[in-house]
């Protein structure tokens, strides 16, 4: 017990000091870590592992779609940053500058990308010639800089990693179904990899993408109540591909620009991950995007036969779930049961003399601490059953989480002491007004989430200015 | 015909221009295309398809010796590209300079790394606490900036993308068998993915890696003769671990600095497969690596039912191979014809009218041009047959050149008539010193590129002085 004690110490109390326990996490599960570079980060082995399979499926959806990924430069002239007039606004305070480069000053800067409309759109330019060509639907997975004040591991870094899908169209139709389409894509990643429940909606005019017409987003909620714009899909009309000259011959012979998508999510996947699932234990993960799914923990590993049994088991099981057997000898085994559920292993199999006499083992679960006596003829079986279990558990508890912490407020009274008293997403009505919306954001510090697909009606009217209401929207603080 | 003849003309010859067929090449084929950044490039869907072929086989093998990828920063400060000696010389030259962000000037200058020796050895020295943490096998795949003053779409970029691998080891012994392990992997991926043969060899002191201590090579040689050096792994000793602070307890509790390794592969393995295997019809892919590896071309495709026989074969194979079915209606099946082979998809299926009455379809090989009749019933294991002697072949056609490319010489006349009369792999005699080397570079403009692991004596005397000769070296030309 005394292991497991000062195990937990090490982790702040996820009820005290959420933030902190968020990064004690990243810490010391070895997800990521510091680095010299003020703001940058490094991914560990293992949190690279959880983005390389999400990065995997997403892809696979992409490519289901008829997306192709391609490869464009990481630095853009500057004069591509100053072309359209909302996104150089939106992002020219957050950009690195590149000055020098091979011992000589550079005749224009260049800046390193931020995000990659300018670049896709002067590609999409020379590319792009007929209608019979359109649509085009380009990815690239790469890193990306945005020079944050502030920043937190994994959350907001100063480099991050991302996808950024740009498609060109031959209609406004084509790419507003588009830009849903790959909504939906991120909506099934979310909730069916990572066990996370989202709202899908639109973003209000304040809180759209430098330059879109329209931002749709999939919202997430925390344990702490706060939101996690988990992902967002851009309708961006002909905003990027008219001034940066991206047109074609349309089918009756005459010049037309074409409509332009773009949707991106990042890293900040694994922050949402860690904040919907994990506990005073540490981080918990879905069994789906789990880089170990099982972790097989040796009892009285000195004792003849027994790394030789679980070694046996590990080859039995190794092709079929991804597996780990934690054969060092300088812990104990309670130090192993709190390390790996630390690092939120969906399922520990533990296996002493007693155990092999008797041809079985102890599950015990990662999200609700069960534990299981299972044959080891079944153990197979059994394992697959418990990770649906679990990745459908996992979705629940978060899905409860989300319920009992989304509130109405008919007046902003009822706002600020939802906000107060349950922080979560707080429902209610809108007029439709910027200066409205900023109002609740000066007042409270709920920015809005989105204007829900599923609409709901609450009142007739604004809950800050009283007019009649447009729309019902969902707000929240965030990170 | 009209069409074949057309299509032709736009590739250079490769006898008379091979520079600028290679050229061609990467843009008809539409693998990548210029950008307005200057040296910079953008992969195009197939290019980067190819890229991603590689970067699977590869990372495959690396996770089964036990590497694992992580993401460190991609901006490291001044600092660290000075802490080594030779590492200053050989890449500040060529760097590009971070010096503002977020609207502020940096207080140190940050630069884009163009390899991370420096940024894994400070996180290395963070991890590393004692040889129970050894060994670590670490490995990124990202993009690296390198500002060239000459610059080459894909063989030579300002940006390029590639994988670096760093290791850390308990002894020097351990970490010298890594570098040769994952030389081994770089010569097995070129020889059965790339269908390239190499040859593998040790790095003379003035071609090494600018801080090793050893850089090992793999040597391809192109079809006009001249290499290019697919894949270096450096034993690096305690050169960067000791100026980085890499140090850990040993197990009898002394302080001991870290043997490290780095190896890299880059995109240019795609720009040796277009140069290593391509004709005057263009590229020739080999199937292993091959995005779409066979393409159906429907011959008469308005006539009743050829469409719909092309689709039933196309979902009957597209599981088995990687396939394309071309129904576009506005190119005549010649232009498709040439089309194809200049994106050397390795097999080509044309199915007519008369084709599908007897049951049949015209396989066309891009290696050879060999049409064969196969029976629609046969056409799955025909093609698998296919493949494999594609593969096959193209390798076998490869090391003719190779061979028919080296030459032996036995003094400097000799071996400038070589160079001049067939271009290619020199092998000769040297003394080991590097004035030596330096001289056969004036004089003739070839370098060493390796002293092969399989080592032949040819004479007793160095090719240039006349001393007792060391070693029997491989020269030639590169890219």
């Amino acid at each position: 017990m005394g292991d497991k004690e000062n195990f937990v110490k090490e982790i702040t109390n996820i009820e005290e000091d959420f933030a902190k326990w968020f990064t004690d996490i990243v810490i010391k599960a070895e997800l990521a870590d510091y680095t010299e570079v003020k703001g940058f980060i490094a991914y560990k082995p293992y949190g690279w592992a959880i983005w390389e399979n999400i990065r995997d499926y997403e892809d696979k959806e992409f490519k289901k779609r008829g997306v192709q990924n391609i490869a464009l430069p990481m630095f853009m002239p500057e004069h591509y940053l100053t072309t359209e007039k909302d996104h150089v606004e939106g992002f020219a305070p957050e950009v690195a500058w590149i000055t020098e480069g091979g011992e000589k000053k550079l005749e224009e800067r260049l800046y390193a990308r931020p995000t990659s409309e300018p670049m896709f759109c002067r590609m999409y330019s020379r590319w792009l010639k007929s209608w019979r060509d359109l649509p085009m639907k380009y990815n690239q997975w790469c890193n990306v800089i945005r020079w944050e004040k502030e920043t937190r591991p994994i959350l907001r870094s100063r480099e991050f990693f991302w996808q950024e899908g740009h498609t060109i169209h031959e209609t406004e139709e084509e790419a507003r179904k588009l830009t849903l389409e790959m909504l939906d894509v991120y909506a099934d990643t979310i909730e069916n990899l990572l066990a996370i429940p989202v709202v899908k909606g639109k973003k209000t005019n304040l809180e759209k993408f430098a330059g879109a017409v329209d931002t749709y987003t999939v919202e997430t909620l925390m344990h702490d109540g706060r939101a996690i714009q988990a992902g967002t899909s851009h309708y961006l009309g002909q905003n990027f591909t008219k001034p940066f000259g991206v047109k074609f011959q349309t089918k009756d012979g005459k010049e037309e620009y074409a409509y332009h998508t773009s949707w991106g999510t990042s890293v900040r996947l694994i922050g949402a991950m860690i904040m919907a699932h994990g506990d005073n234990r540490g981080l918990k993960v879905p069994p789906k995007v789990a880089p170990i799914q099982a972790v097989i923990v040796p009892i009285q590993m000195q004792k003849d036969g027994v790394l030789d049994k679980c070694n046996e088991v590990y080859e039995s099981l190794k092709d079929k779930f991804r597996m780990k057997l934690d054969d060092r000898d300088q812990y104990s085994p309670g130090y192993k049961f709190n390390d790996w559920e630390m690092r939120g292993i969906p399922v520990r199999i533990e296996m002493g003399p007693r155990d092999i006499e008797n041809n079985k083992c102890v599950l015990v679960r990662r999200d609700t601490a069960e534990k299981i006596d299972v044959s080891l003829d079944e153990l197979d079986v059994k394992l697959n059953e418990l990770m649906e279990d679990i990745q459908k558990n996992m979705y629940n508890m978060c899905l409860e989480n989300t319920k009992a912490k989304t509130t109405i407020a008919h007046n902003m009274e009822e706002f600020e002491k939802n906000l107060k008293e349950n922080q979560g997403y707080i429902k209610a009505m809108w007029c439709g007004d910027d200066t409205c919306e900023d109002h609740i954001h000066d007042v409270t510090g709920a920015k809005s989430r989105c204007i829900p697909f599923k609409e709901e009606h609450i009142d007739d009217k604004c809950v800050v200015c009283g007019k009649p209401a447009k729309y019902m929207v969902m707000w929240g603080k965030q990170y």
